[in-house]
């Protein structure tokens, strides 16, 4: 399936002539102890690499909900009926939403990615539609996806990145269900066991969630030769998830800072730093989900979130209400003073 | 010294008629699953109760950062000279700090209040003179205050906030030595050893900070018999806290939002909780501290901050990064689509 993909392009090094050490120098000259920014000064030295230079400026930031349907929803893993994913597209495009609010809020273009939703969506600005098929199959029966639908949606993500402008991609995603594909490639490309890797996705009850367990068990084992990250995506899906990691890969690629999300924008992450490890020096994790296999996922990716609020709507509301860090940290980096420039003392 | 304060006028109820239930309701009837925004439900809660209705809106933000020096600076408690204080008020007002930067960002009115820096200020805009004396006394000899100080601190900081218009405070300050005033008043008034009170401040080595923690030690022997709020904030100082603290019951009692710093902010609170207890219900923490008394200081408030990210640069710096939160918690109360308006279907 690999043959498939278009092949990615090795990744540009991120420290060309000492950019971090320049950045280090700039950020401990500024008009404050040094380090007493935390890990916001880690940022700024994350955001200057990725964009390539000392004063970074954030531009055109698209927020990106890509949206699609689980055959697997069909036995009882959410709380909530596959409708709503055609349901909660329309409610981002009609505003309604929380990430829709918060793009309002934060300035972020919101474009919304019907990537394989069970629902015939009338055209309008906003929404591309780049439906591989009406929904996955149940992967309880059979791979989710076909090795060329797998293919189609990581090609469809790389070029609905490429068409749009900015240097700032932040993943949403919908998809009733969806944490359930998130938590299957956890546990196989993660290697964690399968019960540690699910959760309550949009509010199980107990027995609900153990129902989930017991099936999610038997897709595992439904599909235990899918062991490469494409086979794994592929027998899991969903398409949101795949050209999830086609964006991912493209954006990294044009270098520009991939604002991840929650469970399922990570699961994505997951895939394509598999095939790409270099992806994650052009990631800022925004948030600690409260979906429990969130904590896991992002310890696989050696990654630590900016937000920990118990958050566990995806959508891309977690990227967007960290977005306003990314943006002080550029702003920081560019407008604060020195202790040189602004003549104040230095240490004793 | 009680006598000296004007009398707090008790505080108004903030869940009258039943407002906490109709905004619980408010919240779970937008189009997520129950409790998916994690903190920020909580966080919408608490501000639509202090702006006491369901659609609570932000209004003209002010940001006030209150300066002042501290006569036990001269002990070496710092890393920094006692002239970094005036030195970085300039730098507020020129723009160049961390804190008028993010001002600038978020569109908070920024406000620099000299409470009693050891320099004299040349007037301007932004700036207002209200200098109780040139820094406290060294509190290892005598009260860092006298109470008549300390009462005509805390009343120009509660004549200062009913001048400035808008319905939120966020607190900042400045003061060289003023971690040390924050560890004894935690100490004395949350009732903790001085060892586990004491932290680096702006970045002290192993044998400054145990020579911090000895001082420390010495200045809470001295005035063992300063047990009131009023005792301990006279005995210890500093005229920044002070007129912090009368800002905070100010901002209480006209029912404003208080936006809490860091370390030195919280030591305010503390003293302004213990004079009134409501002011509690009309405070958000917005980030725990890199200064290790912090989570002491806030366990004794019952406080759990918005954002852990190690930051230890007061100013008001992690109130103004974790502001987005709170306008981002007000928009979506106020403009997030219910599942009747949007349509979309509940939970099966």
């Amino acid at each position: 399936m690999q043959d498939l993909i278009p092949t990615i392009a090795p990744l540009a090094q991120l420290n060309p002539a000492g950019l971090a050490g320049a950045l280090r120098q700039r950020i401990d000259q500024k008009t404050k102890p040094l380090g007493a920014l935390g890990r916001l000064e880690e940022l700024m030295l994350r955001l200057g690499l990725i964009l390539g230079n000392e004063t970074p400026e954030l531009q055109q930031p698209q927020l990106v909900v890509f949206a699609a349907d689980h055959g697997l929803a069909a036995r009882g893993v959410s709380a909530y009926p596959s409708d709503v994913t055609w349901q909660m597209v329309e409610n981002f495009l009609a505003g309604g939403a929380a990430v829709s609010v918060l793009a309002r809020q934060h300035g972020l273009a919101l474009t919304v990615v019907d990537a394989g939703v069970r629902h015939e969506f009338a055209p309008r600005p906003g929404l591309v539609i780049a439906k591989i098929a009406a929904g996955t199959a149940d992967a309880l029966e059979e791979p989710a996806m076909t090795a060329e639908q797998c293919a189609a949606a990581i090609t469809a993500g790389r070029k609905l990145l490429g068409r749009l402008p900015g240097n700032a991609l932040l993943l949403g995603e919908m998809g009733i269900g969806n944490t359930s594909a998130a938590s299957l490639l956890l546990a196989r490309l993660g290697g964690q066991a399968v019960a540690s890797c699910v959760g309550r996705g949009t509010g199980l009850d107990d027995e609900q969630l153990a129902r989930k367990t017991q099936i999610l068990a038997q897709v595992l084992e439904r599909h235990a030769q899918a062991a490469t990250p494409l086979q794994a995506l592929a027998a899991f899906g969903g398409f949101e998830i795949a050209m999830m990691v086609g964006a991912v890969l493209q954006a990294a690629q044009e270098r520009r800072v991939v604002v991840v999300d929650g469970f399922i924008a990570s699961a994505a992450v997951l895939v394509a730093a598999q095939l790409q490890p270099a992806v994650l020096e052009r990631c800022i994790f925004t948030h600690q989900s409260g979906e429990p296999g969130h904590r896991l996922m992002l310890q696989a990716l050696q990654a630590h979130a900016l937000l920990d609020l118990g958050l566990r709507l995806g959508e891309g509301s977690g990227a967007a209400l960290a977005w306003p860090l990314l943006v002080s940290a550029c702003r920081i980096l560019c407008e604060m003073a020195s202790f040189a420039s602004a003549g104040v003392s230095e240490r004793d």
